[in-house]
């Protein structure tokens, strides 16, 4: 199966990360909401897990990976019990947890489009599943959090975009044949530059035209 | 399969066309909500694919046929494109909209309802997942925009009744073997004119009993 | 199977009286709502039924549960139709309401993790789908009524936690192979009157450490 990109224990090491980072937002949201630790717990493991289980459910690899991977939900309270400990410390170091969330948004975009497409998928659902996978447990975490998904406002750094261009670079790399550990690692490096880059220069998306200009004249 | 109710070409015709009628109203509640163009697109993909994806899942389709037709993605790409740049003009033809996502009512819970039982389910569970698969994704809609679900609005014109008598008349075709082209063309009619009327005379669903009058009281 | 913890018989009456006093919390949180009696009829169901829905997609048991077994769908409805005729009686009577919903989360939390671990999941992952087909009726109860989901609220008695400790109890007594009708029935006694002790008493969660004492300080 070529989910695998990396060498099967970087390839494990790196899956850990990405969903310990995604797990400390998660974790981060149900503390600013004033969640108790169970809260906190639910986000951590519905933020990391999320977008991993809704890909499992379409391509029908059930039971899903978070309920199969004897790991998967570790990482999640352990992120949980440093939150809980070290609030004040973990928000203050926000701007390298963002980095490592980019980390995993590039690693999740590249893993599950290849995943997507070794469960027979068209090139274009891939890449679609791909961006779910790393979006999608953000989306989940802001629904629990009774917060507009971030994803979706205009006035947030770009977040889908880096992950579209990772997830449609593998399709690109699939379609051609030129699919390998390197290639597979310089999508999931464009699509972290990308978002890095997104954070540094408050990059955004446009709204629609006359909506965009009536906004203006509001404010 | 009896699923294409249809000649196959007309089929694919109205499938086309509901799946972007509805995709327009996930772009537009999507610019009321200020959202950027990928919001857009989301809330898009979501309206138009969400209850279909939804019933694929539970009757165990998958991959969905959201994934594996090669045009499902693109017709709410095409309404994101026309709302972002067309915005004002397509709000000011919002009722010719709404006429349209009323064919695609009629249309999704007559097909939902097919494919439910096509699958092996009961005919209750199939009309349940035949109004599933019409209303569905305009719930997800309104969830990621923050709002009520329409669907659930007391103030709102009927909705889900239109699209239960569609799927309920489908069941009884079903339960005296009477499922032909046009018996299922005569359900998805009856579903669309009483969602027309429903417009029009502004019918609502009554409130709890003792509720509505102390609502009353308040106003 | 090893699912039919009790006799049939008892286990179906169990399994009824779990879905109607669900859907009766479900009906009743869309009174609060001013929805109408098609959204209580929807939150009814979707309260019922959510928990079971999620952890058979999860575990590939399709149709699920929900949609095959022909008596699912009425308790809801009858719950729905109580409310609407008798809306202040049923509110009148809600700390019983509340004691019968402590009764479904223990019986739940107890068969989902049993029905799980028959589908060939894990204990750690068996127990986690126990507590979500307990609990997660609940959440999309609460999503779909805009509330921020009580189970994740530091100011609401314990809820998951008793669910936790029944999934938990019997994943311990399947580890040790003690699994049997009176044992499983313990679990879920212990899950029960462990939240009807976290009514009692209001026992409450912990926030985040330092997030907590600035809280008081706002206050």
């Amino acid at each position: 199966m070529a989910t695998d990109v990396f060498t099967p224990s970087l390839q494990h090491v790196l899956d850990f990360a990405g969903i310990f980072v995604f797990a400390i937002s998660g974790a981060l949201a149900a503390v600013r909401r004033n969640y108790d630790v169970f809260g906190m717990a639910v986000l951590a493991e519905v933020t990391a897990l999320g977008g991993g289980l809704f890909r499992d459910l379409v391509i029908g690899a059930v039971p899903p990976a978070a309920f199969t991977d004897a790991g998967s939900f570790s990482p999640p309270l352990i992120a949980t019990a440093l939150v809980f400990f070290l609030h004040p410390e973990v928000e203050r170091i926000n701007s390298l947890v963002n980095v490592f969330d980019a980390a995993g948004l590039g690693l999740f975009c590249v893993t599950g489009t290849i995943k997507a497409h070794d469960y027979g998928l068209g090139l274009v659902p891939s890449a679609a599943l791909g961006l779910a996978t790393a979006a999608g447990g953000g989306v989940l975490r802001d629904l629990l959090a009774m917060e507009v998904p971030s994803l979706l406002r205009w006035d947030r750094d770009l977040y889908a975009v880096p992950a579209l261009v990772g997830a449609g670079l593998v399709a690109v790399l699939i379609r051609f044949d030129a699919l390998t550990g390197p290639s597979s690692a310089l999508a999931a490096l464009v699509a972290f530059v990308l978002r890095l880059l997104a954070m540094r220069f408050h990059w955004r998306a446009p709204r629609a035209w006359h909506r965009r200009s009536a906004a203006l004249q509001e404010e």
